[in-house]
């Protein structure tokens, strides 16, 4: 990996540099805006819509006045910038095409492609990286562990033939990785914990800026009825799992103060980690948890809590149940037809079903002379199967998650034994 | 509806007229692309994709020459058309939006506000049209089966508080329809059959041209090593089912002669009454059968047909099983991160899976100044439940669908008597 110390300062110019490195490369991925979610998420009750019979969008919006909670009941319009229809499903593309760019202009394309690059990760990070280095003609190697799922090595293959399974505790992993440092001379390049990541990752801020401008312009042309005429983002809130998303898209915001950025995370076994953080005011190093949401099952890194904590850039995070993740990703699938993946729907949920959240926004949004907030919600990625929907929304997928998952993890800790912690951080790659 | 003898006339620019008036109301939705449903596409053989172990690219690559079967092996770079993220999740919108336009252009809207519109469908038309009116302030009357799935009710009753029940034979709706007609004095706004719906739907092939033209360009721009230079669609494909879709984009292109407009049908009993139609050189004007492309079973209509049975028109009519929809399906959601109704995925599983239309394109290819064709595919909708995917894609969802669909037709055959055949129909609305 380029020397940190060579890196551009993590600020805002910083990103729009990125993006013009990587541009060429990655998708220029859509934002949606869905009428129905907006008046989901402006009801007093959110949960009522995922019954069978849902209020209609004229009842929820008189039980607003009606219920006398507008103190209470905040107003959105939501935008979602969809980083699942990235090049291999998820925001990680735009991290690796970065790294490696930055790699090339460092060393030279000889010596990189001479080389190779490395990573260990058996989750989206790996493909990112294969497919960077496989536009670049650089040879990469991926260190999972072999007990990885059959489709996320497949995933991997697609653009690398050096695919090298090790076992799946974090000294094992990093053998086999220093071994392929020592072999091939291969560059390292970390998942989220390096500010060339976190520069690339940050351009998801820069695009959902310009192309809510666009459209909020389209709108005001086309409408003349509506008194709410909206000026820019209010608010951005992304997944929080070691960092890379939401330390870019913070450092983006952060020459902004009208655009708040809130970080998103389950609350299940303490994968909260960011938010516990923040409240003890240090940085927490280990996190074992088996949420749905698997890619956030990662501490927040070390470059990525420097960023993080700083309440210029960061103003808050929330967490959510797996329930409400649940909930938040058969709205999405169901109303805004996109596959997203548990992981990249928690920041929809924070918005929909965290009542706290909901209690400031509609605090803040008194006296305002919009209505409401614009919000922008990230999705970051849509890497699952569906056997594994099937399996998560099945008959027997309709109990209670957290009980299920809590048991799977006894089963897991069971398992694997004292290694149960690093194997839950390989996922995050 | 208004009267089809002062309809504008079924040409492309009646289409570029009908996009002016609606384009303010509908979505724009986006065109997306995937390299690897390319190469799984120009693989000699899509269905090794679909196992735990796929080859990698360039093993289909290699594939592809070695065994000697470029002449039966074609090359596509696929465009996804996503109607799936239209309003209210199909491309309905966009018939319904044009139909109410033209009618208050006819009546004036005082006229048209004082009567409304009125419909029966179970299925998308119900809630584009409830839409639409809703929009313009109009009242919409929905004859509904009072058997439909709740959420489709629900769907409805979002934008209308007018959703009416009737017994399931077309005689009960139809006789519902008429007394709303004859008390409210409401205008009937059929599903596809009618010139004004049909230009609506073609503009999805007006947008589709245009964004494909952009992103090639955009294409070339970025990549100068490619031979590949594309211009323009070699051939579009959509969905077909009482052809409101497929004769409005075969109505756009039908002064492009450069580009070959084909349906997609699923072949389940006799559910490709198009493609049965054409060989016939009639019309088919019943069909009765369960397909899992539930949209799609309904016959086509009479001003439908007129524009698909001109061969310059209409190029073809493929089918496909009701496997290769579900494989189609599996790979549109694990790739391509949307969620598509099984409707929408005919065209993919034609250009993945039916051995004539891939021979046929293979043939044609050979000897091409360009590498193989550019395809637009059209994804009609996405209308679907996490309950119904976790059904079709569960552990007992793995056989053969065809199996189970026939059962699932002997019951329902059973149950419903001699009506089977007009309450399938009511479900292609």
């Amino acid at each position: 990996m380029a020397d940190p110390s060579t890196c551009p300062p993590l600020v805002p110019s910083s990103i729009v540099a990125a993006h013009a490195k990587i541009k060429s490369y990655i998708h220029h991925t859509p934002v949606l805006t869905s009428r129905s979610l907006d008046a989901i998420a402006s009801a007093p009750d959110p949960r009522a819509f995922l019954t069978d019979s849902p209020p209609t969008f004229e009842d929820a919006e008189a039980s607003r006045s009606a219920g006398g909670n507008a103190e209470t009941t905040p107003r959105f319009r939501l935008w979602f910038k969809c980083e699942n229809l990235q090049k291999i499903g998820a925001f990680k593309a735009r991290g690796a095409f970065h790294a490696v760019t930055r790699l090339v202009e460092e060393m030279g394309i000889e010596e990189v492609r001479k080389r190779g690059v490395v990573t260990h990760s058996s989750g989206n990070h790996a493909q990112a990286l294969a497919l960077a280095a496989y536009t670049f003609k650089i040879p990469s190697y991926i260190v999972m562990p072999s007990i990885s799922t059959p489709s996320k090595i497949a995933g991997t293959r697609l653009y690398t033939p050096n695919v090298i399974f090790s076992g799946s505790t974090s000294q094992e992993r990093e053998a086999v990785v220093e071994n392929v440092v020592a072999d091939k001379g291969a560059i390292l390049v970390p998942p989220y914990d390096h500010p060339d990541i976190i520069l690339g990752q940050g351009t998801v801020g820069l695009e959902l800026e310009k192309q809510v401008d666009e459209l909020q312009q389209r709108a005001t042309v086309v409408s003349s009825s509506t008194s709410n005429k909206a000026a820019g983002l209010d608010a951005v809130i992304t997944p929080l799992g070691g960092g890379g998303l939401l330390s870019g898209v913070a450092t983006y915001f952060s020459d902004k103060p009208g655009t708040l950025v809130f970080g998103a995370e389950p609350s299940f076994q303490g994968g909260d980690d960011g938010r516990r953080g923040l409240e003890q005011g240090k940085r927490i190093e280990h996190v074992k948890t088996l949420t749905i949401a698997d890619g956030l099952r990662t501490p927040v890194g070390v470059t990525n809590w420097g960023v993080l904590s700083d309440r210029r850039k960061l103003e808050g995070v929330y967490a959510v149940t797996e329930d409400e993740i649940k909930m938040a990703m058969r709205l999405v699938f169901e109303r805004l037809k996109v596959v997203v993946e548990p992981s990249g729907c928690v920041g929809l949920a924070v918005v929909l079903f965290n009542k706290d959240f909901r209690a400031m926004c509609a605090q803040r949004q008194m006296g305002l002379e919009k209505d409401g907030w614009d919000v922008g919600v990230v999705f970051s990625g849509g890497n699952t199967t569906m056997k594994a929907i099937a399996k998560l929304f099945g008959e027997d997928g309709g109990g209670n998650v957290e009980e299920k998952q809590a048991e799977e993890g006894e089963r897991h800790a069971g398992k694997v034994g004292r290694d149960g912690e690093s194997k839950v951080e390989d996922v995050a790659g």
